[in-house]
């Protein structure tokens, strides 16, 4: 464990979960004093001083569906509600490649960008989602926002669907003290991270890392254990962090995914992490969660 | 972290990602020497020995999607190509309400166990979702069943799907020595467990332990830590075991999920895990992490 904090978490909102079933609490909701988070699409827009850009309910298209975000409680009086339009088009791309996120990651507060983070990945989980996966007939959003209802009053079938999220593992292998990271193709020049996978269907998160890290580097990895968690809005993952300790062996580069593997010092990750221009790598930007295990690795073995 | 079995973990199948992806090596494990699970629906069949039943390919219907679950390096010879048929019917129900499913539960080995519920999460999964969730066009079984594809060619929006498992937070509550458990409504007479609930999109998991605590509850928690994961199939569940610390507070029940939260001695949590007669409570079965976490909780309390 760590204390220092992960980006895209944090967020001040209360989610009122309770509010949400209740169709005359929403409704109540959803009047002059709520507010609605400005989206250009599924990009942020930002305010004169920075910071999220939100409006009221009348700057939503009128046949929007809008989600429940939660209570905000800053500033004076009672505590806002919170919503945010679906926008016309999703975004189902695993990686952040539009610069406007990027920039709007650099200059948003922890907190914003945690809100940001959140209610991009719950309408961007509806944009993709209205119709329904097991009849194929469209779908009506519900509970706020928090459940999508194909009505079997309309020819569907009845079911009820939920937003997803993705548990992925993240890794730092460690041997020798010194760690293994990974290259992917079409990364940034110099660019190496932690080697990272989808869990699957019948199988613990331990057995994910294992599983991971023997497909991508031909390492095999024993003692995992986890350090720290993220939730990643491009488009909705749960980063869970973990590290392991790698068997003597030969990397093998899975190249179907990846550029190349290997270890790397102490000082030579202590040297990216800094950004010294001599550094044999680029580390993580300071919003993924790779970034945070480095430094949580490079405080670990610091002596 | 705790070296006891979690059930549904340590399946021996080797999942062998790479053949996914390549047609002419899919297309040349399903021969005669293929092996089929056989399931009747989402029902596990049992041998004379009390083990999974295996066909062959011959066994599914003709139409049939097959999904590949790896290879098996049991018995001699090659490790064998095991397959699994996507049933006519799914079942999105997210407890264990069959009793046959139970039966199969307490019978099986370990090691089936796991290779039963990793079949089931899939096989369910394709099950479930035969239609594109953007577009509402069918969609195709695609990379040996661990995706489907919306074909642009037939119509459709050209979107690719991927099989789907959703991360719960389930955790030990505890404060003053005592753990907090509740009683979800309908459940069996006397059953406490550990609370749970599904992880947002927008929160970490310690952020989630955090909110289901006291949407559940009305108790505030810090020093949330991880205990053990589990894949668990009703439908598909990565169940993430977490510890946590009470503040001070009454308990104030969600009764829309719950009948009843408490909490219990130390002795109470024992006397329930021993099935002792007399035990205040019923314990969580065997193959539930929650059982897992309490015996865990257990050791690291004992003197």
């Amino acid at each position: 464990m760590t204390n220092r904090p992960v980006a895209f978490t944090g967020s001040r909102l209360d989610r009122a979960d309770n509010l949400r079933a209740d169709p005359d609490a929403l409704a109540g909701m959803m009047n002059w004093k709520a507010r609605l988070l400005a989206l250009d699409g599924l990009m942020p827009q930002m305010d004169d001083t920075g910071g999220l850009l939100w409006g009221s309910l009348a700057d939503a298209p009128e046949d929007a569906e809008l989600v429940f975000l939660g209570l905000d409680p800053a500033g004076d009086g009672p505590a806002k509600p919170c919503f945010a339009a679906v926008p016309q088009q999703g975004d189902a791309a695993p990686r952040i490649s539009n610069p406007r996120v990027w920039a709007a990651m650099m200059a948003l507060s922890a907190d914003d960008l945690a809100i940001y983070g959140g209610a991009r990945s719950i309408v961007n989980w509806h944009a993709r989602h209205r119709f329904c996966a097991q009849c194929g007939k469209p779908t009506r959003i519900a509970k706020g926002g928090w459940q999508r209802d194909c009505p079997a009053e309309a020819g569907g079938c009845g079911a009820q669907h939920f937003p997803r999220t993705d548990p992925v593992t993240i890794m730092l292998v460690e041997r020798d003290g010194e760690l293994m990271l990974g290259r992917g193709k079409g990364w940034p020049e110099k660019a190496y991270s932690a080697l990272a996978g989808f869990v699957e269907p019948g199988e613990s998160m331990e057995e994910g890392v294992a599983r991971e890290v023997l497909e991508e580097s031909g390492i095999v990895v024993h003692s995992v254990s986890y350090i720290a968690s993220q939730p990643w809005p491009f488009p909705s993952q749960l980063m869970i962090g973990c590290h392991a300790l790698a068997e003597p062996g030969d990397i093998d580069v899975d190249t179907t995914e990846l550029e190349d593997v290997r270890f790397f010092t102490r000082e030579e990750v202590q040297a990216a992490m800094n950004r010294e221009e001599g550094a044999p790598f680029g580390a993580p930007p300071p919003q993924a969660i790779a970034n945070h295990l480095l430094g949580w690795w490079l405080e670990r073995t610091g002596s």
